[in-house]
């Protein structure tokens, strides 16, 4: 018998009729003659009701009370879940994070999961019973609730996947499964059947918002196999899991992410340390850079220019005006009407020509190149924002048409 | 220091202003020099709405997971009341049912508590923090969160009182305490100081609605002294504690019941076991009879006549019908147009013209009566329902006018 693990997001079970989708969904995979555990979060927008609830009483309110306050979503939508499976007439149970087992850290609203004591999960299981978990949260070494942060439930599922040794861990959610662009900007984009876990890193960091990357870390370091699917349709998903080396697709996908901003600082300093100065007081002010490209100087001065997210680009912009004597730059130039674009491949590590494969399809398309990162497995660039879409079109049709 | 346990309803929690509102209360009592334990019933109309999302996909759900499902009313808003007692600068931890140490059997929607194990309300305590505690709530030894059932959270806080020999149990409810009629129908009605166990526990049955049985009995059982007051006000409450037998007065209330209606049997074969007979076809049915009484026979046939509270008449009726060719009873009469007036008082046990003065008061007030009921503490009469408010008036009169 095969041991399946299934998370079902807010939006699976917003209302009844989801939750009643969902109920059919399992019981159809425990028809099927498998084991099924499922982690669930939050309805809908429960979850923002709640805080909007604290906030109305007390907006510095305690993470160890948010917690308590929070932990009580994901209680609703298990114990609802249960009762959609019981009317179906299948053998159910709920448990909250702590009943399946869940030990984290003392981190309120930012937990982690430390261990699964799987004892009454696998009770549950022997009983042949269907077993719905809360997501997102778990119990802490002083019998406190925390919860697990952004992305939780995801990371709630690839635990007890993990824990419980699953065959797969299936994660529902509105999309079909990863693409190798966004199908609502490039209309050859198609779903892949597999990817790897690195793959799978880059493009969550990248904007593709399939799967949090703690997830995929997690499923990675455990050698989960996930699989991402619809909760929506039949349609196979797509399978993240360890792809073996030898690829024959060089490149899986292209993102394009317009949450950016650039940066410029021109004519600064060209002394050793000038760069550690600038990126050392943006990330104590808890700012994270992400590309970043230096001028080779001539001596006198050089340009250092950088990303950050669009929403940190005015404290970026504040904190360098606060620290001009020092950072004493000819010019400061910034400008958000940007877009990274990025292609990932597990095959391109040993492939020297993909990059430059890139550059000349964006040169064919007259896409202008402001900046370019490149790591083993992706390449990033970042073009004016009016051209993102025509350079992800490019670069599919380039490396990725069918 | 004295140990201060108190107990807030649904109404007093029912929004954010009411929330700060107790939170005042509660810091009030602490600032004094009090250890302050609070149970918190869920906030307004919360635990109906979840029914409600529960009957939508579910209308036979299991009782555990109803439990499962309104549990997280008490916990939402024992982490808001938290939240709000941070604000005002105290320390404060809210604790679920399990986690105060609320150990029950497992009769899920309806447990009775079984222990409180009070090491971690202690440690808590020993911190001197406020410890606000899930009223209605605990947890069976399966590790499966149960609901205590109707009065649940009062029962939780004289569960507390007990279990910590607190000094006082103080419930705050819409009323400023126990009075010697219903405001609302006898004007002359005022609020009593002190009640006993015994006579509360009358009241209550009766129809005064202040607290339920079930905490009166434990605090009868374990000697906790209560407080019954008002949160919307500083009024002083009405204490519920054991008052000795020297009584000054006789009679400490009067109450009217509409939620009654009588049925006669008439003309039913005078033979012994007749009563029982039918009594135990109506217990069998799960329904409560309450007053009863029985013409003296002729040897050929007599008279039965019965209470029953409204909502049961016709279920009642139904069941009598189906076995009317058992009860062969010549006609069978009914009538929900009738109210029980009852006077309550521990004073009366050794005092025997308590019942002729009723009778009295109720004969110069012109109102006629059906049926008579009398226990150590307490005398009821069954009267018309359009009669029954004179008659508490006539009665409070005669024996309570101040």
């Amino acid at each position: 018998m095969k041991l399946v693990v299934q998370k079902y997001g807010g939006t699976s079970v917003k209302d009844a009729e989801r939750v009643m989708n969902v109920a059919r969904r399992i019981t159809d995979t425990y028809k099927a003659g498998n084991n099924v555990v499922v982690a669930v979060s939050a309805q809908g927008d429960t979850t923002d009701e709640l805080i909007e609830k604290a906030k109305e009483i007390n907006p510095d309110a305690s993470k160890r009370e948010m917690d308590m306050l929070l932990s009580t979503g994901e209680q609703i939508s298990i114990s609802l879940l249960a009762m959609a499976i019981e009317k179906l007439g299948y053998p159910v149970i709920s448990l909250t994070g702590w009943q399946a087992g869940f030990r984290t850290d003392t981190k309120y609203t930012n937990a982690r999961i430390k261990t699964i004591d799987t004892e009454r999960l696998q009770a549950e299981l022997d009983r042949r019973r269907i077993v719905i978990v809360a997501g997102f949260q778990g119990l802490n070494k002083y019998d406190d609730i925390t919860t697990l942060g952004r992305g939780g439930s995801d990371t709630s599922a690839v635990a007890l996947a993990a824990a419980l040794h699953a065959d797969v861990c299936e994660i529902y959610t509105d999309v079909d499964g990863v693409y190798t662009a966004d199908p609502r900007i490039c209309k050859s984009a198609y779903k892949l059947e597999e990817i790897s876990y690195d793959e799978m890193l880059e493009l969550a960091s990248l904007g593709a918002n399939v799967l949090h990357n703690r997830s995929v870390e997690m499923a990675k370091k455990y050698n989960v196999k996930l699989s991402v699917r619809s909760s929506l349709n039949n349609n196979e998903g797509t399978y993240v899991k360890e792809v073996s080396q030898v690829e024959k697709m060089l490149v899986r996908g292209v993102t394009r992410d317009n949450d950016v901003a650039r940066i410029s600082l021109c004519g600064v300093e060209d002394t050793p340390g000038k760069a550690f100065q600038v990126f050392g007081m943006v990330a104590k002010a808890g700012i994270s850079v992400d590309l970043i490209i230096q001028s080779i100087g001539d001596g006198k001065t050089k340009d250092i220019s950088f990303t950050v997210a669009e929403g940190d680009l005015d404290a970026t912009l504040a904190l360098l005006e606060e620290n001009k004597g020092i950072i004493n730059a000819r010019e400061i130039k910034w400008s958000n009407e940007v877009s990274k674009v990025s292609i990932v491949g597990a095959g391109m590590v040993n492939n020297t020509g993909v990059a430059s494969g890139m550059f000349e399809a964006l040169s064919n398309a007259h896409v202008n190149i402001n900046m370019i990162a490149t790591s083993e497995i992706k390449v990033s660039v970042l073009v004016a924002r009016k051209d993102a879409e025509r350079a992800v079109n490019a670069i599919h049709d380039k490396f990725l048409s069918k």
